[in-house]
């Protein structure tokens, strides 16, 4: 597989700049100041081995494979407010002050486009700095102008884009997503089923941007974006960051499914009480990200496969908003496991995480690979990408693939591929010789 | 490679027949009148894919590759107490009384043989069913003899041996276990350095019969012990069951890893009150468990490669005896993470484990495997049972194993290795076509 | 204060006969055998301190005041299922098969009356065995009767009633509650306002019957059924058995307020599976609950009085249908607290309570002291008796009190009264002398 | 009783000026400043009910009777490094770095004193701003020079002395302990058993100074200290400030017996990384900690007087230095406990807190009220100061008062009989009428 070099400028567009954007903005700066390190990042500080296990090579991924460097990369967004990421990162309150202070000057210099937002979307949130329209399309319209633009001005050489904004309320796919020519119809004729996400989506893979979804809303995860990605050559990943509590669960539940341990019960809790906690505390809203968590488990266990293990598993997930914690949310879980002649046994999970400490390495690496696939050729759903994310889009007629380890050895194998190093099956019978 | 059928009757021999071997026999026993469920065993109750996703076949590991029925196996060992198996589990607790007494007239039958042991290797024991003999060479040999008898008077075809007594106390491996001719040397002049579950490794290993070893003595995991098993075609594995906290430790650390989300500090503490406990609240015994259970981080996180990430990582293990739980531990660790700008993050995991309910399956799949690894004609380490055991012995030159995806990966690949199938490395770039 | 002897048979009767009132049962039957012990009961196991320090005497409390005895009562009670006290137990599965089959002679006796039961109060509860009658009166009227025939067919010489049943919809207190005509005439008049434990409070008291309630229904927690207590002379104490998760808040949040600690955030989930989660999964009837257990750090905290330690609690109650535990319930509490100039603690605790086990020495322990207050002359609320309800009833004009320690020196030194003991203080001065 | 006003300044000595001692001077200067607040402290935010409850009547405690107002303290101690209290405090690494620089001015101008110190008694500590003399009555005779020149250098009007110091090692009650005279013996002769902080207390006792003991080390709370502080008219209180587990214990402890619930176990395990989790990794050290600490249940569960409830109780702690964490202390506990019938269930308690946070104002509370004492002509040990400690100090005769809601109430009910007012006895029979 021929990859080109990464040369030259690489532009990142989030639409949502709270959070998630602001931390990792402010992070990309502090390490490159040399005052941070990128902790969480693959791309970063990821290494991978390479060749027999005797031969003791374990290179830094981006050694491996070129990727662009981190050092000439530049940022921008949307947002329904018109704070720039200085006032947003403080005010988000997950990096310290005088951290951001040191910033100051670089962040308050990003200031977030006007959004394209609908209230009725995400009813928890209001904001005044928003683009107006006539339809959907008309909107995507002035997205792509704000795109260009903004290629012109920081003179980039490619750009990607990746979704940090608010979960919207739980669509289901429909009709109107099923072809290209559909979707662009609804646009035009402002179909409910279309969300902002969706349009910002349509914007970028129409442009033959990549596109990245770290939301739980359908977004590029329709078959009419999979068509626009393969026809505009553009590579897509989606959806929902893979952060706290999924997280520790896509590495949890491979664990007992590879001893054969059986599942009773997963009541998983989250208390946090951030905008995402507030979002999430309306039902509507809340139901995307339960049907993005609750998946899950069946594609990891196959209840179908293991009846007697995995038939009866009474999985519950909830989520509630509570001020007193802020960005720094806490997952609780509760296992109910059955062992050896079906006697039962527990286990407590408690994370006290940080929500997007662990989403900001996530948009940089989705971000970094997205390039990395576009420079290698390759469009349409980046299945080696569903490490990040904890609905992953998968190619039709197979399942996600959820267990983080299968998608740990995919990524690697397909950077191996890419780099035309040998794939690794851990089979090693030679080694004993 | 050519993989003989598992035909006629197999023996499986414990040296140590109290909770975890009682609970496996009844266990099998209970399993083969239907009355219960062998789950946590990958041979009986394990799937695995064959060919590639789109396929979607996933049959039984058994109907991969041909098995040795549990319908067709006996069961026989040693202990330092007289009790018969019914007995022993009575007094063990593990298993309802209810489900003990279904069983009783089987269990009944099967009376331990004397035992070798030494009070200086297990303080905390005391026992008079014990074989008596000048030299440790004289004591192997006295083995042997119960072998044969064994196999002759059960009708056996093959056999195999797993390790289920009590951890010794701490031995380093020196000169004397560095060839076969100076252990030999050294049983005929009872070095100090050779404990019993050495002895019993030398007489199986001798005779060609498969063993593993599930506590953390050394026992068959010295140079001498290899050698021989190459020089007599035996395949062997050790050491120390993998069950609760540390089950659960190469679970998570390798998640941790993937995303190169840094580690602070894990501390793990224990409370146990069966007699494992009791043994472990010796210093010199708890040495053993402390060797065993410390090295497993280190080998996952390769600190040397990653020193920001690992470098500084404070691992503490503490066990702790606590009568009033019996045979049900619980394990609580506390893992200090750091991710994205060093920023600290924590998870605790609360394991309400049964030890011998966890340990069960693992000798019956230790033993259905070596009887494997012995009709395909394969000896010494058999490193693809890593999976099974806490501190894996690995070939020379390579640093053991403790991942268990990376396990999993390796045993799956060695069985589709054996049975003739790809080996599968989840790349899969041709689903999307 | 001059207390009547406890002679002859004391009747307990229980609307409900489900999980808690067969555990009751089940268990005085199994004390009585000798078979177990009744831990948790005050009135079987407690002990109280008599005079000073120096004086070491700690007497049983059924020592210190006159109790009726537990081997001389009989239960009764009515349920919407006709199952017999055996079955129902069994259904419920909180105590061992074992145990039950060794009573089951006498529990299989003890058949329940027919309910006065209205699906609109429990919708997700159904059951045939019920009552029918034009009007709430005639309803009462009849279990006014089946209490007579009870009391006659057992020989009873005082009667006391329990409510077990399940919780109702929640009600908020109304005009026809304001007195005892106009409850009378709603009765009359078949008011939705009057809940069928309403209807059982009013009959009880009627009769003079003391009268505790369980559940967090209003029952007898309204103006009119104190006037009619007051008027029949009958104890009365409500609402809501405090068993799990309320139990431990009341314990600890007095101790972080002894030190003028402050709370910021107190979040507590529960998972359960039994009927009782079952009926809570409804909206209507966890308000019901909800509203029980939210006032008690209220007043317990007195913000108020600390508005910056306690100003900003933010309380949060959660209970969840989660089948695999049964009647197993744990409580999952996360406190976020403040020490010294307001650097943040927290605080998780977590319960695997059994709720079936800690109501039933409640239950006694309510029966056996309100038959002490009868029989001392007491009436109307019993707030001595607030140590055993999650919501107790105060008497007009004051906060009902929480803190259990405070509850508990308040139950002591009412016996103290009644059994003409000197009060403790705790003062003490005089110990240095 | 006649209590004298609180007039002039009061000055508080502290012998240990690390993370305790710094964190209280800061806290209160912070506080003086109206930056900060003093929570956790009851003399400066704590309330309490006067008259009955209908009155409503709760000022704060300060209002009840009067205090040394903070803004009237100065501050002095003893160290074996000769850091200024900004420069400990940077170390200690307990507060926020801007929150010392804003103290920084009057924070520096506290330089401890030349400490008696002995490496024998506190391995794991060396230091060498230390004083010199030939026997212990020597370096007492030193001490008191010290602390007339601080007096009078500060215009003091009266003192108090809170040992803050690390704890030594063990050290039994021996035959010199036992009157003034052999004490004062021992100390010209240098006995191996009069360790650094029993020559602090004598020299405070001897000169009339109130003097308290945050550590477990004997001190003050031998037979000869008190018949020093009668004869001196000095207040003493001791030992060992009740902070983080222990707190808990005292507070859940008292919870579960109120109810009449069993206790099988209780494991306790702490993992700490400052300065004294460094002192208490020395097992002699530990010894003196675990003795304080285990007492506690004894005390409050009484098991001789419940052998059903509390007779087998296995209690055990531990505690583990673990660097990752500093002064942030984490307490886990699991308590297995037994209910009706004797089911088994659990708690589990984990504790994230602070040492030094919890322990400041209890520093502060402990100086304010034993000058209360002082001015009230109270002399010998202060009973009602046993809210503090863990371990405290009971007159002959009486087993010492563990569970905190005794102790609170005794500490009031001493408050409210200096102030003249009722005793509270929560009876309260009048309030129905």
């Amino acid at each position: 597989m021929k990859v080109e070099k990464p040369k030259g400028k690489l532009g990142i567009l989030m639409p949502g700049m709270g959070a998630v954007a602001t931390t990792t903005i402010a992070g990309v700066f502090a390490v490159n100041k040399g005052i941070s390190l990128p902790i969480g990042s693959l791309t970063q500080m990821g290494r991978m081995r390479i060749g027999k296990r005797t031969e003791n090579k374990q290179p830094f991924i981006k050694d491996v494979i070129g990727l662009q460097s981190i050092k000439n990369v530049v940022f921008g967004g949307w947002d329904v407010f018109d704070d720039n990421v200085y006032e947003s990162a403080m005010h988000a309150k997950v990096l310290d002050e005088t951290l951001l202070k040191k910033l100051k000057p670089q962040l308050e210099q990003i200031k977030p486009m006007k959004a394209v937002f609908d209230h009725e979307y995400v009813k928890r949130l209001d904001g005044k700095h928003i683009k107006k329209g006539k339809t959907k399309m008309e909107l995507a319209n002035a997205l792509m102008k704000d795109i260009e633009k903004f290629k012109k001005d920081n003179d980039c050489d490619r750009l990607v884009m990746v979704w940090c904004g608010s979960t919207e309320i739980y669509i289901k796919e429909s009709e109107v997503h099923q072809s290209l020519a559909s979707l662009e119809k609804g646009m035009e004729e402002n179909h409910k089923d279309i969300p902002p996400s969706m349009i910002y989506a349509y914007a970028a893979i129409k442009m033959g941007i990549p596109y990245a979804n770290g939301a739980p809303n359908l977004s590029c995860d329709v078959p009419a974006m999979v068509e626009l990605a393969k026809k505009t050559g553009t590579p897509i990943a989606g959806k929902d960051f893979k952060t706290g509590q999924t997280l520790m669960k896509t590495v949890i539940a491979p664990g007992l499914k590879a001893r054969a341990i059986g599942i009773e019960g997963w009541f998983s809790t989250n208390i946090l009480g951030n905008r995402d906690g507030e979002v999430l505390d309306d039902p509507d809203n809340f139901k995307s990200k339960e049907v993005s968590k609750l998946g899950v488990l069946e594609d990891i266990l196959e209840p179908h496969l293991h009846p007697e293990l995995y038939g009866n598993l009474y999985h519950k997930v909830r989520i509630n908003y509570y001020p007193p914690r802020g960005d720094n949310k806490e997952g609780w879980d509760n296992i109910d496991i059955r062992g050896w002649l079906n006697y039962p046994m527990q286990i407590k999970v408690d994370f006290l995480c940080r929500d997007s400490i662990l989403a900001a390495p996530l948009v940089l690496d989705l971000a970094i690979f997205l390039d990395l696939a576009k420079r290698s050729g390759m469009s349409g759903i980046q299945e080696w990408l569903s490490f990040y994310l904890k609905s992953p889009q998968a190619p039709k007629g197979v399942h996600p693939m959820h267990d983080i380890f299968k998608q740990l050895n995919k990524l690697e194998n397909t950077i191996r591929y890419l780099a035309g190093e040998e794939l690794i099956t851990n089979l090693g019978l030679d080694y004993e010789a």
